[in-house]
């Protein structure tokens, strides 16, 4: 069978490059697959709710897998409207209607084979306005013959808002058609029902995000096992503002052994025969292992880590009509990891990084950040900002004194003053992406960062998309590392900026004179980050992590109030940043547990949560006081 | 019975005031109410999270409904916990086990009177994970002697998350306790089941917000009359972020008139006597009624969005620990109608409002400002951003010409140096919120600018609270005259401001010489309005309103090319306007309609939606060329 890939692989190529196939290429696959039982596996990218470039894109992967004789194709779920959707259609119900209407085209247009086309049913005899099922249509010879509802019974998938999607509960909700048993997504769990007698294949066209409550390789192994058919999984791939889709769509024989995979973060269409057991796998799933304690120990997630961001910088800019970024290089590790990873995702000339010193920035920050624009290959620009902190500063001091009279509580912290800088920065920074169009400026900031609120607003936590957000500090720098490693070009980022401790270089510190450290206004990033894993993965309590060793203390001496210290500080700190989450950019999620607004909400107003456990004597002596 | 509410009014300023109650009005109270099956209803206003802090103030309303002689006290759904949780429990479920605590102890603390809670009952007898029910607690004689769950069949308030509250599917969903039928929230919807033989009334322990999708009054009155029972609801006043709950507890007799109804938008033990069908109407409810054309009419809906907008930042300052605001002063309309509104609910005294003219800012605005802080007795200064805005435009002009270099398509539009009036303003706003303790700045936009992109990131749009941004212009102009009417000081707005042409002064229009106005901009705000009106409402596509005739041109002339243009431009901004939504600081929900990021979500990358229904022909045209 390494003729019909290697074949298919050569027509692939003209197929992207949306060239015409040469015929001899077509003829030799179709004499290979024509009337075989060929199947194609459309691993595509919708736009969400450009119906019209979906149904186009849906139209040219159509004719390619009819022109190369397969008898079926298979579509992900709500491709042709996109996904996940938000409110869209609820706010605006007659693009349903616009994406029936497309559908009836894309039927009449279809002929010499089957399509199985997701896309959006109206929930017609119900008095719900506005909901809808995501269905499956069955076309055959220029018809819609079948429907084939969601039953969403499982809701196993649950980062999507299931407030407008209905849950078929009876009758069609799993189609037995041409032979095969048709499953949406998560419906593939109720295997229960499945008669597989005189079936050739399960067929399960999905939406499955990067981050899933349940192992899918396992479910779909299982389901072949148990079924004694060959499983068909058709995932889309890109991303939708923060979430984003890996692909992998894959074939299990009856036995559950892995057939066929598609290639990840990539359009494909996957040939596959599931009554022959042929097909190829293009890429190794790699699964993010459950660890059940802290470590270090990054590298065999960063791969996964580095694709998904640069699918979302890539998928961020491509469907907002963007194509340049601009960000503040600072020397410091968030900005250079943001900028070579724009440099990937974008180009190197689409990236420019700017330099904007102030008095307390050293020569090294500016030479660091220098030689990594000049390694990546990307534009460089140099812009102090002394004079308009200072102009910022001076006509702020003098209103301060006028505003004192009146107000009590002035503060007079370094603070205000430091944070004029990264507000200056963020100001060039904009009026840059107001100025050259089809630009727009990156907010660098770190997950450590997020939870402790140590950006500033309007400053560097501000921009039109924020690359690292999910990604802790100490994962960073095994990122940094492995992308020095791993890129075609070795180290483009100086070895200083990985050696380098993290800081802000806003401030500096009266004890040692030099620009302040993260850790000093912080805590120890390596602690820091394992409170955070606890929290998201073990859920615990301050109480339950003073009673557990960190993987710091096992190499460095820390005192019970030292540490009972910082946790107080950070669930403190943590407590008083919900309204910076709330106001971050879109951040592309790269954890299963994350504080990304599209994820996670907290109200702003529960920051009087006490996340210590109080004993019952402690509850009775307060409301004995009532 | 006025004798009963005198009585007890005089009490209430006791307890308002943390005082102990005079004996002699305790004594007189309980002469009439002892034994007699009194009821209270406790509106209260829970925080989010804060347990101990609820914890305290429900034992101090169990002790003062105990005190008054009352049989029996009722408060509103998840008062223990607060409400709306978000994720907040999932992330953090150690905490339902405190909210279990919590609840023993107030149980332990309960004697002479039967209370009921709500708080958050762990789904224990399933696998999933962090799962709860919205339940209510019958405590009597120091013990939980029952426990109702909400059964959330109906999920007619979709306002909440519902992710993680479960629903209970038989067995106690609805207890008939104490001759008393209790139904949580919309589960009182569910009346078939209600068995009322030898029962005494239903109580229904609520949360329901500001928006809902039914009519809470008809409703109610509706199930007593079906099963000929009095009907109990009691509501929480407050908010949660952008939510707003405003109360309206309320007591209808077995006849479905209403015999009681407590206050809006304020904490309250309402006392009722259902056996007896007593009880006091405190408050008329203002029901939005359901308009089916758009017009400048607004007068009817004023007061409700003046005191839910009070509420709102009360609410939002207190829980976050903030007391002071400061807003920039511009002598337009939106900074003016916001500080008048911060001046009431904050204090004048804690209000700052600044004057930071450019070049562009006329005599009249810097003198309407001036006038309008010595009006509402705010504090004001003056600070001129003639000095900051030169430097940095100095500076950004030499960074453009060598950014040039590289960079193709340079805009060279006026707006990149309009902007920085506005990021200038708001880095002094935010640096006096930094050097000034417990204050944040306020964010002036309002809905119409929003729906527009009217409005700059880090300039007007930001701050820490945005008070209007779910209020259009129009109905921002009829705030105005409304507020200049009804306040106690008439007339605090300026005339002038109330009369001017809405527009930033950030630019001159070179047609006029003048500051362009807004609706030069853009287009007539009465126009825009109604777009705005008839997305939310009509939902309707752009043939929809090309078809419909518009208010605005009832008195203007408007060509159908015009009307045109003025709608392609509305969906393109609006389009390209999705990602402001998404960074805008926490705004207060005032209509059931809203973009309000709370409640509104819509991809990002949706930007290429057509809003235009088109024909079969078009489609079929556009997939023959593929």
């Amino acid at each position: 069978m390494n003729d019909l890939y290697e074949l298919i692989e050569r027509a692939d190529e003209y197929f992207n490059r949306y060239e015409n196939i040469p015929k001899d290429i077509v003829k030799q696959i179709c004499k290979l697959t024509m009337g075989q039982g060929y199947i194609g596996l459309a691993q595509i990218n919708p736009d969400c709710g450009d119906i019209e470039s979906n149904s186009k894109k849906i139209v040219r992967y159509i004719n390619y897998a009819s022109s190369i004789g397969l008898d079926l194709i298979v579509f992900p779920e709500l491709s042709l409207v996109g996904s996940p959707l938000g409110d869209t259609f609820e706010k605006f119900p007659f693009l349903i209607e616009e994406n029936l209407k497309w559908l009836d085209g894309i039927a009449k247009k279809t002929k010499d084979i089957t399509v199985l086309l997701g896309f959006l049913e109206p929930l017609r005899n119900d008095c719900i306005p506005s909901q809808y099922y995501s269905s499956i249509a069955v076309i055959k010879n220029g018809k819609i013959i079948d429907i084939i509802r969601k039953s969403n019974n499982s809701k196993k998938c649950n980062i999507f808002d299931y407030k407008y999607i209905a849950s078929a509960k009876k009758g069609n909700t799993a189609s037995e058609n041409n032979d095969c048993v048709i499953l949406l997504g998560d419906d593939c769990l109720n295997t229960n029902r499945i008669d597989s007698k005189n079936k050739c294949c399960i067929i399960n066209p999905s939406i499955f995000p990067n981050f899933l409550e349940f192992d899918k390789i396992q479910m779909l192994s299982n389901i072949s096992k148990k079924t004694s058919l060959p499983v068909i999984h058709v995932n889309r791939v890109g991303a939708t503002d923060t979430v984003s889709f890996e692909g992998y769509s894959s074939m299990y024989d009856a036995n559950g052994e892995l057939v066929a995979q598609a290639k990840a973060f990539e359009e494909q269409l996957l040939v596959v025969n599931p009554e022959k057991s042929i097909g190829k796998i293009y890429s190794a799933e790699i699964n993010e292992s459950k660890k059940d304690k802290f470590s270090l120990e990054y590298e065999y997630d960063l791969d996964r880590v580095y694709k998904t961001i640069i699918q979302g910088i890539k998928d961020y800019f491509s469907k907002c009509g963007l194509k340049r970024a601009v960000l503040g290089l600072s020397g410091g590790l968030d900005s250079s990891v943001c900028a070579v990873l724009l440099a990937d995702a974008l180009g190197p000339q689409n990236v420019l990084g700017v330099s904007m010193p102030s008095n307390i920035t050293t020569d090294t920050s500016k030479s660091d950040a220098e030689k990594l624009a000049s390694n990546l290959g990307i534009n460089f620009a140099v812009c102090p900002i002394k004079e308009i902190v200072e102009t910022t500063s001076q006509a702020l001091e003098s209103l301060f004194s006028r505003i004192e009279k009146h107000w009590a509580f002035r503060c007079k912290e370094s603070y205000t003053r430091d944070n004029i800088q990264a507000r200056s920065r963020a100001t060039y920074l904009w009026a840059i992406s107001n100025e050259f169009s089809c630009c727009i400026p990156i907010a660098t900031s770190d997950k450590s960062e997020a939870y402790m609120g140590y950006a500033t607003i309007n400053g560097d936590m501000s921009g039109g998309l924020a690359p690292i957000a999910d990604i802790t500090k100490t994962k960073l720098f095994a990122l940094a590392r492995w992308m020095n490693k791993n890129r075609q070009e070795k180290n483009v980022i100086p070895q200083s900026i990985i050696d380098k401790k993290p800081g802000a270089e806003l401030a500096i510190n009266p004890k040692t004179g030099k620009p302040l450290e993260a850790e000093e206004a912080l805590m120890p990033y390596e602690f820091l980050d394992e409170v955070i894993w606890r929290v998201e993965n073990k859920q615990e309590s301050i109480k339950d992590m003073l009673n557990s060793k960190f993987h710091y203390e096992m190499y460095n001496k820390v005192s019970l109030a030292q540490k009972e210290e910082w946790l107080n500080k950070f669930f403190r700190r943590m407590s008083s940043s919900l309204y910076k989450w709330s106001i971050m950019p879109p951040s592309i999620r790269v954890e299963k547990y994350s504080i990304n607004k599209s994820v996670y909400h907290q109200p702003i107003v529960s920051g009087k949560i006490n996340y210590n456990k109080v004993s019952e004597d402690y509850i009775n002596s307060v409301l004995a006081k009532i």
